[in-house]
């Protein structure tokens, strides 16, 4: 029987699957973040040897191919650095590399045509059509787009809390949250040179962070209840995500439907408002009644479907349904 | 005859003006930027010398005291190594440090009460009672506000872009415009991983500058004619700018209004738009005709202003018109 590596690594952490060609998951590892963009080509390339190392069990199983999920795989990465160190070790005589995104869609579907919506730190949507991506719409990243996740709202939150403070936007429960993360007192009656002693707090503690932590404020969105600024956040967000997965929807490609990302995955109101608002395009899509999405925590089942696939393996209902049985099986 | 000098500190640009009592501007000058926060402040206190010296003429005329108008006057500047430089060199005596906002306000008028709305690169408003600062609106930055200042409008203008490209947003003239801008060919028909060729230069393209440089696209907004996606950006500019102008507004403050910054001072349509959305509002202040703004360019005669005003002589219309007759005499 031949064996795959198959690898879903991520910027904040790396999974690894040992599996057979049959879709058992055989060994499963874990590790930290896998993404030479952000933690540079020697941390990568240590979080993903950990991780496969965990998955093959120290008992020098050996494999055919090393299929490794990863973001950005169509930018111009120094794979043929990521397939040397591999061949070096002994580890493989082949790595594929994949597009995380991809990956994600192969989590919840064995189908080769169908649509992905991850909402994370980033945002974007693809359309796959015979296992390749055809269409791709955002996660154009935080200055030019990301619109609906992570950073885009944890703006948001900021920015409407700054606008409460003096007057410009509505009062909101954000406002008390995001000040204690800060650390910083309100004490409306206090102005220097006009200015609310709160909000020239907020403006140097917030400028001695990298932009791209302001995502730490987006769960605050979804934490308070009943608030008017919040909810209109949440609605805006829901907007710019239709229209993200919009922009890839094609009459003739009728699903599947695959989520992502934390805030499609939690709780669930942003994903249910997605796909009301996309109703009528999906359901033309389809033929019929609106897609149901299917909901993915990470890219490790779809890393191992296209495993299989790559090396002109069949992967059916049962084959699927083995993959992510015996994952599962094994990270309980 | 006591005669003072007041200067005006911008980021890029610095003025100085050298004037007697009476309001009689004597000399004039202009150096490069003379912000601290920017510049450093030995490159702050070279413009501000610059400036002074080109004021003063060369002739060794003397002063009684120096007024400074300059951005972040109300956080922890190093004022007193200002006034020490200006003591050391035998300058003045005295140095009185304001804030830009009080400036630009008495550079549109000698009343001691009243508002300035500023949007330039950043957006912020004030209203001005017996001379100072009462309330302070927005002037928050980039990452949290500046609501429809230049940072903000070319923000949404390569968004705006992004987002026509892959086909979340509605085409529109200014991705020519960008893309021109950037040396970025546009061929929609190449896809790379599902991802539009033109759109992943722009990401290469807009990653590379510092994220304060997107204020360059701005100007692109008021530049397409008959452009959805453009109307409505500014739209929402104008928007945005009523709300902090109108944070600031209270009943018992009649006026003036003074407008200052490229996006309110250059067309005019940006600053019709803002007057007409706050027409009840300034009518109401006012209690009667709203209020027609006073554009200024910049901060320099609101120095002189100051400069008189915190030394005890009185500014009256007469003052006033002497100041800016004699001064717009001296910059032709």
């Amino acid at each position: 029987m031949i064996n795959y590596l198959a690898i879903d690594a991520g910027g904040t952490s790396t999974r690894a699957v040992f599996l057979s060609a049959r879709g058992e998951c055989l060994g499963y590892g874990i590790s930290g973040g896998g993404n030479p963009v952000s933690r540079g080509f020697e941390g990568a390339i240590d979080s993903l040897l950990e991780a496969s190392e965990k998955a093959l069990g120290g008992t020098g199983n050996r494999f055919h191919s090393v299929t490794l999920g990863m973001a950005g795989a169509s930018l111009e990465l120094p794979t043929h650095l990521f397939q040397q160190r591999f061949i070096t070790l002994g580890l493989a005589h082949e790595v594929l590399i994949e597009s995380d995104l991809l990956a994600a869609f192969y989590s919840g579907t064995y189908q080769d045509n169908g649509y992905a919506l991850i909402a994370g730190t980033g945002a974007v949507a693809a359309r796959v059509t015979e296992s390749r991506l055809a269409a791709v719409a955002d996660g154009t990243g935080w200055l030019l787009g990301d619109d609906g996740a992570g950073f885009w709202l944890g703006s948001q939150v900021v920015r409407a809390v700054a606008a409460a403070l003096d007057g410009r936007g509505a009062p909101t429960a954000l406002t008390e949250l995001v000040l204690a993360e800060l650390d910083i007192t309100l004490d409306p009656g206090v102005r220097t040179q006009g200015r609310v002693g709160a909000q020239q707090q907020l403006i140097v503690k917030i400028y001695e962070m990298r932009p791209i932590e302001l995502s730490r404020f987006a769960p605050m969105v979804f934490a308070v209840r009943d608030d008017a600024v919040a909810a209109d956040i949440i609605e805006r967000a829901a907007d710019a995500l239709a229209r993200t997965l919009g922009a890839v929807i094609e009459a003739d490609t009728p699903g599947p439907l695959v989520f992502g990302g934390s805030v499609l995955t939690k709780g669930g109101a942003v994903a249910a408002a997605v796909t009301a608002r996309l109703a009528d395009k999906l359901g033309a899509a389809a033929g019929s009644e609106p897609l149901a999405p299917v909901l993915v925590h990470d890219g490790v089942v779809g890393a191992a479907v296209l495993a299989l696939k790559r090396n002109g393996v069949e992967v059916d209902a049962a084959v699927f349904g083995r993959i992510t049985e015996s994952l599962a099986a094994l990270r309980d």
